[in-house]
Formats: C-alpha cells, structure tokens, sequence
C-alpha cells in the first residue's frame, strides 16, 4: 500500500509499504482523512524529535524511523481481530492515537496519557494516518455518529486536546478565559470553552485569516498583541481582575507572560504548547497574585465528550479545515503550503 | 520609645521614635518578642524591595522608609481603641502581619493575602515589631492559648506561611512531600505537613545544621543535592513515581527544577521563595508529566489552625529558636549574625 514515511529531518516519502495485518485484538481500518498536526511539522522540521531515531527503538513499538506518519486519522473498520467485540466492518471510526502500556501506575488510574512507555500512531511506529490502511488496537477507535462525517471527525484530534487542557485548567462553566494563538488548537480552545459556558472569551492572533475565523467561532474579542495591550484589555473585560484561566497555545516567551499577567489572582495560566528550549520565567509573576502555570500532554477519556459535542451540534469545527488533498500530493500541498503559507490555513486534511 | 527602623540598604539604626497612639478600631500592644525572618535580611542586604522608597509611599499607609521593621512578633494588650471586642488589656496576642484595604475583590472573597494594594506591617509602615510598642488593627490580633508562650508564638509566622502553602499546593493527607531546603520556612512546612497526615516527607539541604534539625523534627529522608540524586531517591521513596507535591523554599534554579522533577505525574511543584530575577525554566517538564507549577503570597485565615496545632501539641516549633537578642543589639546580634553564621542559625528572635 501507499503511505507517508518519515526518513528524517525534511526528509518525507511516500512509498510501497506491506500493507499491516489484523490480529487478536486490533482492527484493520481503511483510512478516509488524515490531519497534518503542527507536530507533524515539527517532526518535518527539526525531528526526529518524538520520532524514535535509530539505535533508539520506542519501548512498546519496538521501531525506530522509518515510521509512517499521521496520528489524526478516522476510517472504515475493514476487519476484525479476534477478541474484538463492538464493532462492524463497515463503521466510521475515529482513532485515539495514544500508545501506552495499559499497566503503569497512570494507565491504571485513567490518566494514560501520561504513561511514562506512551507513544503514538503516526509518529512512534505501529503505522499511522497517511496511509491507505491502519491495524489499531480495538481500545483506541470511536465509532463516529452519522452525524459526523469522517472529514470533519479529523477535527477531533485537535478537539481533544483542548478539551483536555480546559479540564486540567481547572476551568468551570461560567468563567472568562485568554487563549493566546489561532491556531488549530487555540480554535479548538475557544470551541471547546464556548460550547462548555464560558462567559467571555477572548483569544490574541496577529495573522489577519486566523483572526477572522476566531469572530466567525464567537470570540469575545480578538486581540492583537502588536497593537493592543492584551492584559489590560482581558482586565478591562472582566470587572479588573483578569480572565479565571488563560491558554498558551502558541509556545512563545511573549505569550507565555501575558498569558500569566492576563489571569487574576489565583487564576491558572495553562500550556498548551510544545517548547523547543527553555524559557526565562519570573516566578514572582506566580508568587504575587497566587497563580499557577500548568500543563498536560494529549488526552485521556475525553473522546466521548467531544464526539457528543460535535454530534448534538455545540461545537461545529468544520470551517477549521481550509484546504484538502491527497496522499502523493500530501508533501507539497500539505506539509510545505503549512510551511509556506502558515497563516492562510488552520487545517489541512488529506485523502490515502 | 525605642526601635529599628530601616533607613536604606545597609542602613538599620535604632532611634527614639514618638511612641504609637491608639485609635478606634485599633489596639496598643507591648511587643514581647519579635522574629528576624528572609525577608527583613533581604531589605537589609539589598533593599528597599518591599519597603516603600522616597517618592513611592505604600498606597495604604502613605508611608516611605524610614519605617520600622520587624513583621513576626507577639505582645500583650496595653490599650484597647473603641469599638474593638473581644480583647482585655494583657491579652497575649499574635499579629497577623498583613495590610489590606478590606474593599477589592480579594478582600471581599477571603484572600486578603492577595490584596493589590497589600502590605505589611514592619515593612510597609504602620510601625512594626522591632519596636517596645506597636499600634494594630484589631483584626490583625489572635489572642495566644496559655499553652503558647509569646516567644514560642513568633515562630507562627513561618508556620502560617508553610500552612498556606500546603493548602494552596492541593496537598491532600496521606500524600508525599518534598521540600527544598530546611531553613524556617523549609522546617515549618516539615513540622505542617507531618502534623497533616503527610505519609512520607523529603527535605533537601546542604548546611548539617539544618539537616539535624530535619531530622530532629521528622523528616523521612533529608537528602544532600551535592551527594544525593535527589529526584532518583524520592521517586525510590515513592514506589517509583515521584512525590505529589513539592516545595521549594531555596528558590534557586536547581531547586525549582528538582521540585518539577521529583513530583509525579499530575503532581504540584509549590514555589514559597521569592525571587531575585527570572530563572531559565524547561516548561515541557510540566508537559511530559501533566505537572503544575504553583506559588502564593503570605497567608489569610489560617492563623487559627496553626494556634490549635500549637496548643494541642500537634507542632512542636519551639526548637526552631537557635538564639535571642535585645533590640540594641539586634543589628550586631541579629542581622549581622544571620548573615555572618546563616548555617547555624533557623530563627533568632528579639525582645526588645
């Protein structure tokens, strides 16, 4: 079968792969969509980085690269491992792309995105998205509502994430929240905070097509870090005080600090991004108004809230996606066009 | 009447000062004694920091230095302003060192630590400890158990502090602590944590004498990061996953990212330092593990659980004092001396 691998920094392929076999409890999926993730880019950029490069293989894959890639993926259930109870051939499915151990202290208690042998499909082997099939675990796919066509089920992926960040903030319906970029997972942010009764939210952007589709998804307000004074717009929002919770989703020294000055005392300041090194931190920016500065990595449990969401129609993600394409085509029209035009897109999504 | 006032950095001068007179609302106490805590070493050596400079005065109290100092101090009654109840002139009292405007959000909503116009007395003006006699808001004042002499009763003060850490860390009875460093506040929340069903505490430190006291008061393992893998040996303490919560009260860039390190996954990082300039921080070692990093300011109602910790036996703090000066001699005897020999010292208090 066709599929994308990565060899390498800027070094991307597709190639004639063996197509992977179902067994005892996996699932073969033929894949509709796949999503090209900002770590997909990373990856492409400067990786490996989650990649296990050679002579270092992941502890539960056993691979090192080549790998294929794409890790937001949804599909068809094509056949069926034995054991495997609750799904027909033929079911929409989207894939939960954790790789864990199931055993660790964190997997046995819920919290299996943080098992330290975890990985993921699309990037620490086992296949992966950008391919024409998959064999996945049974305990990682979603049957899809009719509801949600498997395009815009891509869309999960970055829904999750926020989702889970928005419970891990401590965030309660009600509240006001600061989301920093506009990204795909800021978007996915200020979906997920508005669909869950957030009082005001507002989200700073200074790409003028990313700025757009947050008015379009109902920001409160759309800053603009260049002209306007974040903090001091998010107080004067909120009676003086500052937003209860605020989202970096954009990874930079500048709205890392914003995005603790623009909380209120006691207020959470939560990570969403991924740093590529470390950052100068005055932590009497927590010291003074009592504040937190938190994070997490992927999600857990949180596939059934979104789906629900998308199902019932309080989070509709669909304009997220700005461009499709397919697999030969997937490295110029999707990993490059990102690299070159960035701030035109929110999400690309690609057809095997 | 006497006292020390701070005149600049380097620059503590003991002078007659007109004695404080009482007023409605307020009441007159003799100071008995009075602790020298980090902070008043921090004027000393490097200030005004909190202290209000020339031209800037405490927007509570309209004061700029000179102002006497001394935060951590305890007295009797002497003479009770109208209207304030529940107090008799002998009373031995604690002061509850924080100013506050009583009207902001914080205020209203029981964090008066957190006040924007917040200060203290002994530094912000208001008179202070380090004086024969001081004028204080009724509020301030807790009135000491019999078991509880007023020597005793200074070491409330780093106590409140560990106390309000604990709470505002998430730290739940039955749970694992490290904390970093055993000066007083490290000590105070050692003495805090294992009087709250802590299961395992943990303290790094360097200094022998304050790795004696540790242990004197409890710790389970007090640890030497120029010797010891600090985070291997919590986690081995741990059943291999980490503390839940840590506590860095060195504040230094070593200690802050140990504290990351040693707690487990979902686990808190609680800053109870205050810093000199920003630190160089890896905000992914948050991402791997789920992690929080979280500080607060001072204390607000928790004065009563560490009086009745005190009183019932539940904290036995009284070893924390290593010596005691008179207020003529405390710049020699007191500052200088915790400069000269901070090693050997935990808490030097003043009777002036």
């Amino acid at each position: 079968m066709r599929a994308l691998r990565f060899h390498g920094k800027g070094d991307l392929r597709i190639e004639d792969v063996p197509e992977p076999e179902v067994a005892p409890g996996l699932v073969k999926i033929k894949v509709e969509w796949c999503g090209i993730c900002g770590t997909d880019l990373h990856e492409y950029q400067g990786g490996p980085i989650l990649i296990p490069p050679p002579g270092a293989p992941h502890p539960l894959t056993g691979e090192t690269l080549p790998v294929v890639m794409g890790h937001e993926f949804t599909g068809r259930v094509e056949e069926i491992g034995e054991g495997v109870t609750g799904l027909r051939v033929g079911d929409p499915v989207i894939v939960e792309p954790n790789i864990r151990d199931n055993t660790c202290h964190q997997c046995r208690h819920g919290s299996y995105n943080l098992c330290p042998s975890g990985g993921f499909y699309g990037l620490s082997g086992w296949g992966g998205g950008l391919a024409e099939y998959a064999v996945i675990d049974a305990r990682n796919l979603y049957v899809l509502p009719p509801s949600v066509p498997t395009d815009v089920g891509v869309l999960i992926d970055p829904l999750v994430v926020a989702w889970q960040a928005m419970i891990d903030s401590g965030y309660r319906p009600g509240q006001s929240a600061l989301i920093a970029g506009a990204g795909p997972i800021g978007l996915a942010l200020l979906l997920t905070l508005k669909a869950s009764g957030a009082r005001w939210v507002g989200i700073s952007e200074i790409a003028d097509a990313r700025k757009r589709q947050a008015l379009a998804f109902g920001a409160d307000a759309v800053l603009d870090p260049t002209v306007d004074d974040v903090t001091a717009e998010v107080r004067a929002a909120t009676g003086g005080l500052g937003a209860h919770v605020s989202f970096d989703a954009s990874g930079l020294p500048a709205t890392i600090s914003t995005c603790i000055s623009a909380v209120r005392p006691k207020g959470t300041a939560f990570n969403v991004a991924i740093w590529e090194e470390p950052v100068e931190l005055d932590i009497n920016t927590l010291v003074t108004g009592g504040k937190r500065l938190a994070a997490t990595l992927g999600f857990a449990n949180v596939h059934p809230s979104v789906i629900a969401a998308l199902d019932d129609g309080r989070i509709k993600p669909a304009d997220m996606i700005t461009a499709r394409t397919s697999l030969d085509e997937v490295v110029d029209h999707g990993f490059d066009e990102l690299l070159r035009n960035k701030d035109q897109h929110i999400k690309i999504i690609v057809q095997p």
